[in-house]
């Protein structure tokens, strides 16, 4: 009998001996001590799944898709290969050192080919008969691992449903796996399948405000991020350590130091987090373009402390990739969105979600709110602030 | 200890004495025998649920709310007797008997007080010191138990869903019950449960043309009005033996008939049901008002055959009401539809869930469709027919 | 794509169509309104489920573990053809009619052949190549459909506690179809899933008492039993119609019938049912076989009421084939029952579910208990009586 | 409305505001970043959750349990308290630390006393008007905190379940919450709710093999536990600072080691662990009383390698307080092993868990393992070795 990985999302995986190299590799064991969303456990203590159950969950989703693929063995295998390895370029905290990564090593998580040239992780790939190279093309995409309707999504939706305890995430998952087709690599969905997809896009739509943007988990981000800054341009910590460090690593540089790096991780350990000065919806703020640095400094000058004590937050939520997901309505081929009037809504109603934050110590908090919302020439602190304030807790 | 009756659905739910009378006397023993949702069970083959639970859960979920109303005891009881006796107005296999009972009775489902007076049921009342007048008016709404947000669609929503099995149906019901407040009577929704409301839309969005519209469901109601129709008017049935009859009853007394009333049930009994003819969005037909009668006699009329193996369906889609729910923003009421995006989407795309299907034996379906698309003027039998062909299942 | 059908315990299952064509046959649609688990609806309200889901739940499992099997393609699908038809030989309200088709037919419910032979059934076998005759063996046993492990009793296990509600049936169904590999046609489970394996022995144990032996489900089912055992005496209703009936068609028999048959209908239908007079361990009881006839006749006699008040109920579980299941310890075969302490345990434990009742109508409940004790040689109604009436509820 | 905190187990836990209190004192926080069960996740890569929410998870619990309690406000609010509190004398990675903890600081993780002394706990207890000292009393029992069958480990439980996905653990927790009342402070389980508590030691029985004593959690603790005690006893450590780490700290600490500690971490982060040589019922070795340090010296003296590569691991797992927990059967009073023929059999059942295992370096194995049969005297490796292998995973 192969190996079985007991998972509380999929129950029981299947894993081929192969696989089980892969996984064995450091690159892997090292997703294991990486959290898969950040400092959402600051919110939802139940969130501290990681990156590495993620890559199990997406490789046994990404082996049944491919199993219905008409390419070679080898192309299936390097399928699920590439789910496999489809996060090793995280960095600590996932999303949360991502911007970090992207402006000091000018690499996206999705640049695997480097972190396998030269590895065991390649010795393995070897032995498979797989390429390095096809792996890390599947990794960036258009595929099966990440496109309109990838597994990565599919595994994560329902994965951090299930441990933040938000039950809007639930969708048909199997259903909607068992109903896509492939025309070459192209994955169909099927209309039988219609109301699962869309079930995805709602599943989208409610994690995103609820957890992904959670104010409160916007900041330690913020936070972190400006520490972790910090501590790279004063020279304490070089780029390309953190595709080398883990959680754990992290938290035990940042505790030991002096300065603002570590009153940041100090203030994150005991939940003493930034307040909200202002938080509005990005459509009230009337300018297209925000440099959020400038406004930081800016804003910091004028109430007369030090710009690191000042975050401002205006994050872009990209356009769902699953809006463009093939259906197939008897025979004909259409893009989601034209097939469903809801999937459309929300596209709409997504527009909304998007928020600017500006969030300082809590001594500063009426200072910094005067002096932003005349900065971003806000008429008044609005409402729906303290909507977002009882939204989901704390 | 109070007994309880376990529910699959909110588990052990405590029942008090003076209820369990209630639920002792006839009228509700006979909803256990009156199927939830009709004829579903022809598609999902675990839709076998009644009446009878379904009143159970939604007194388990207002006698929740009720504990939250200020008013006295007396008037929280009613509340509780009243989503108890809410549904024992309803005729053999539920909303299926609905128009039959309005035409031939003048009676909604919701008009219980003629059933309650001089009855059992008013004795057990009457010993508790509850009002019937008072329940008859709680049944009606608005109310907890039938308003704009009530303890009967949240019950039959999660219900459905459980017993057919479509997960779409599953909202986060204690977390909204949790958060529902009241001013005087008036339930508000604080802020923190807009997420499980929007949750509650969405449900009822999914549930809406995979379940309670899917096509065979409304085939097999139309032929079972249409046969219970033809009996009342032939004078083999008395309409107001309606509602003493449950399914059982009608099932065989449907079996006992000749002619159509017993070709019907046979049909529904085999699943052979009739076949759609055409099936195309209420948009695209150009009349607006569409006089069902009278297309079924002309259609027939100019294909041959006769009239009753010819049904013309075109239903409406009442408004949610929860639309109208109020939420509590940070102390500001507003409706639940001007607070979300989502929710105003949901509602712009629930108008394409309405269709217009014209249904009709096997052998008929070519000529049927021929001379029905003449007759409403619909340019070509349009493709989305397919789609909704495949849509859940069989 | 084939067909699929919603279940709400193993989610879409996927129908081939030469299945199909058997789900259509008569036989198999009258399962739907066969109720899988008698009166225990009576109890748990949601107990609506019907033969006709849990066959097609069997079909699903059976097609999982026949396609492990190395015999040939007509060999596999006999398989899942004896799935879906292993339940054709109930008679309304399943195993409430057990003993009756046994006494007057001289038939098990596993004897499909009959039932079979010169029906569309062969038919569509016989289009299908599948051989009528090698199907029965398979109902009969024993195999993967009926036998030490098999997909009978894996689906009813689960599904009958899904829809009751009581929680103890949950077990790792699919762990363990995962896990069972074939030895010719002897199923084997791998040792890795013994822990799933004792899982389904514990489901069993926790069922038995709480469900199907409560006593109240007992009770209705002897009364319906005495109920149709006496119009077959007396000549109203012929025995081999049983096998023809639904439960909509007994129900409206019985509520025709004068004198007993429609008082006990009416009983069951306002849940009115006989009480227990004694309700004992079989253990204290210091006879080993009770003539449960005898005895109903003679304590009636002595109370001087009709012997059709008194109800004697002994009845016996027989052991669990499960304990003989063949279980693979590193290369050895064992049965379950000796590899697993904790299976031997229940073995032992399960002794004590077996009670002896004696029902009878509620103002006979003090003369009746009195002169049974004395019959029974029962020193005094013992205290567990109680416990079992607090059991589970109601 | 007062906070809620979101938990996948029990949903929305409301907190009052002066728990809230208690939540953000540091003691609190740092149960964040402790692992609940330890090493766990080396087997199942969704064990990752924290002491942090099972503190939450017990209060909850807890505050139900209270409610039901007859004493003054304040005594409720402190059996709240305790369980809040109860863990916060846990090391890193909880029972792994637990040995070093009681050897060097003579302290079981339930003498919260010292922890709460002059701290900010101390100064949030007396605010609310609670006294330090009975909640220290109640966190070492008996109590409803921790007790013959209390909050902790019905949450525990049910929690470590859902994150391994190890579905065993599964029982009817509310059920079994609803039907305890009291008798002064003694929790009395109703015998409506016999089966909830069978299915809470069944539970118990399922996790202690699959989860808790899996060999793969047992060598990662041991090896963890030796490298510990080597750094304390070589100086590196302050064994009190073990009260104030938290994993992270551990982690890192470990990691900056040379030598044998340092070799641990990294075996433990690339998850190439030591081996079992030996792993046998413990009834199997004819010695009642095992020094396992003794012969981990002998043993490796005999092999000739360094006394750290050996580690005899002999557990014992003390007996189930459960069995004492009183139900009220009818009035009478009964423990619950008396009530339960399962409860019986499961305590029979249990004394196979226990293993004597012998784990070493890879490549040390075979001879370890030759040393070891004869220095335990066993007759030969066991085949049911083998079984265990398979058992759950990897």
């Amino acid at each position: 009998m192969p190996k079985a990985i007991q998972d509380p999302i999929h129950g029981s995986i299947k894993v081929e001996d192969w696989c089980m190299e892969l996984i064995d590799t450091p690159q892997l064991q090292r997703l294991r001590r990486i959290n898969q969303i950040g400092f959402a456990n600051l919110v939802y203590p139940g969130a501290n799944h990681t990156r590495f159950e993620h890559s199990i969950g997406v490789m046994h989703i990404a082996a049944r898709l491919a199993d219905k693929m008409t390419c070679d063995e080898r192309s299936k295998m390097e399928v699920v290969a590439a789910a496999l390895l489809h996060d090793i370029g995280h960095a600590p905290f996932s999303h949360s050192s991502e911007i970090i990564v992207k402006k000091y090593l000018r690499m996206e998580h999705e640049d695997v080919l480097p972190l396998i040239k030269g590895t065991e992780l390649e010795d393995v790939l070897n032995d498979a008969g797989l390429r390095p190279r096809k792996i890390a093309e599947l990794v960036k995409g258009p595929s099966i691992v990440s496109g309109d309707i990838d597994a990565d999504r599919m595994d994560y939706l329902v994965r951090d449903s299930y441990y933040t305890g938000v039950a809007y995430g639930v969708f048909d998952l199997m259903r909607l796996v068992d109903k896509i087709y492939f025309d070459g690599e192209t994955p169909i969905i099927d209309g039988s399948a219609l109301r699962a997809a869309e079930s995805l896009l709602i599943s989208r739509f409610m994690m995103y405000p609820t957890v992904y943007y959670h104010h409160v988990c916007r900041i330690a981000r913020k936070m972190y991020e400006k520490a972790v800054e910090y501590c790279i341009e004063e020279g304490e910590l070089e780029a390309k350590l953190l595709l080398k460090m883990d959680d754990y690593d992290m938290v035990a540089f940042l505790r030991s130091r002096n300065g603002y790096a570590g009153e940041v991780m100090e203030l994150i350990d005991s939940r003493r987090l930034f307040k909200r000065a202002i938080y509005v919806n990005r459509s009230r703020v009337g300018i297209e373009k925000i440099n959020a640095r400038r406004a930081e400094v800016e804003i910091a000058a004028e109430v007369g402390i030090d710009e690191k004590y000042v975050i401002v937050d205006a994050p872009q939520v990209e356009e769902a990739k699953e809006l463009k997901a093939v259906v197939d309505v008897d025979g004909q081929r259409m893009k989601l969105e034209d097939v469903s009037p809801l999937v459309r809504a929300l596209k709409e109603a997504e527009k909304d979600i998007l928020k600017l934050g500006v969030y300082t110590k809590k001594e500063f908090v009426e200072e910094v709110a005067r002096v932003a919302v005349k900065y971003f020439n806000i008429e008044r602190i609005p409402k729906q602030k303290k909507l977002d304030e009882v939204l989901p807790i704390w």
